[in-house]
């Protein structure tokens, strides 16, 4: 049980040794995180304003497997990894259309509420919404 | 009577190309702008919160006349350039440590308050602190 | 005689005031070429390494007309306005989803040989591809 | 033996929920190697053009513990964590001027020839320049 996204490495996105600059991926990761909220809350605005609530980074990673270039076309998968009583974690993995594997992100996120910025547990609303996204735990697919 | 702030430019800051990508220098004028902000309201939250307003831009323009590279040792002169009814220009001359002038920039600011997100006339309180910033009209410096 | 692209405003592209940041849009202005060069070179490092010829951007320009939010599907139409001896100009509109327009930008781009870094005329090869972006002069549509 | 590198958190950071986007701070902690970079060999560029080789990133991890806002001015401690055969490791403390830890982050680079982009063995050179920076592994502190 996975979402996909697809995006273009840009010129822009392109750093003094010619290849996308290793922050960036971070940036690819949480447009496909964007995506998939889109699709559980209709309206990515609608979770900080209807719901009330928002998931910060508690922690970030990337192993970097091959170098990304300007224009490569990549495919993002993402996958639900571990729902904690207080956070959540997903994987990315992104690979070209060849299919090279090129970087893996892992994202774990509290969950806080927006009007006094205090950790909360992981809200029902919100693992109510990730079938929505095709997402769910590998144990449970 | 000018505003100055020195900057380097950074790894992640080139683009394909191998220089500082074109919309970067934005980013470098804008930091320089906050810089002047924070000396004419001590934090730049300050104009936000306390004071109430915000100021977006309407227009923005850059003329390029020799590339940024990696490392470069930069020094960018803030100007006010006019004062309208309910906006304000300031001009940006980015210069390297050799002297050799890189690009010129234009801002042009409306202002708006924060609570209403509707257009105000300039607020004398903005006008009061531009010389705290070194700031002043050229017609009155 | 116009070149579309689409695309997502995205968290990050978000700035203190929760719109996106004014400098955000010539990232975007640029990911739209960089669609349109991908069809007219089959990929866009071909006009780098096989042919040979940059265009570093000599003047960029924008006019903000509505803010633009987070999550907002935007669509892009890039038209050529201007084909100089050694400079070519595009414009770009972008709109919302929503019909009402965000923001209007301008770039000018010189022409430089990559071995060299020299400017030179506009090259044959460029103006040949230009229709297979469905890209050409206002006057000759 | 630590380096020392400070800078602010500026407009253009913050993201839709008000602190610095997550993926920015990698950006904070590579600004601060260049500047270690540049102590080591006079000026950064060196290291790509004169002695040929490249540190790409092969690992990032951040642990983020406190949010970052506009304004903050951050002080970024960086020190030598571990040389491997063929790869180096940093360790990146961002702290605030209020001395409240901000977020914790970890840089894994492997060496390449710059020419043929593969991987080489830790160069005599950058362990030769280390100290230059202020760098020196725990155990021979």
């Amino acid at each position: 049980m996975a979402f996909e996204f697809r995006l273009t490495a840009r010129f822009f996105d392109i750093d003094r040794a010619g290849i996308v600059f290793f922050g960036r991926v971070y940036e690819y990761a949480h447009a496909t995180l964007e995506e998939a909220l889109t699709l559980m809350f209709d309206h990515q605005e609608a979770m900080f304003s209807d719901l009330g609530f928002g998931i910060p980074l508690v922690h970030s990673e990337a192993d970097y497997t091959h170098p990304i270039k300007m224009g490569d076309k990549l495919v993002i998968r993402m996958e639900l990894q571990r729902i904690g009583k207080r956070s959540v974690t997903f994987d990315y993995q992104i690979t070209g259309e060849d299919e090279v594997p090129r970087c893996s992100i892992r994202l774990v996120h509290a969950f806080i509420d927006m009007a006094s910025f205090e950790g909360i547990p992981v809200p029902q609303a919100f693992l109510d919404a990730l079938p929505r996204a095709g997402l769910s735990l590998p144990s449970t697919a």
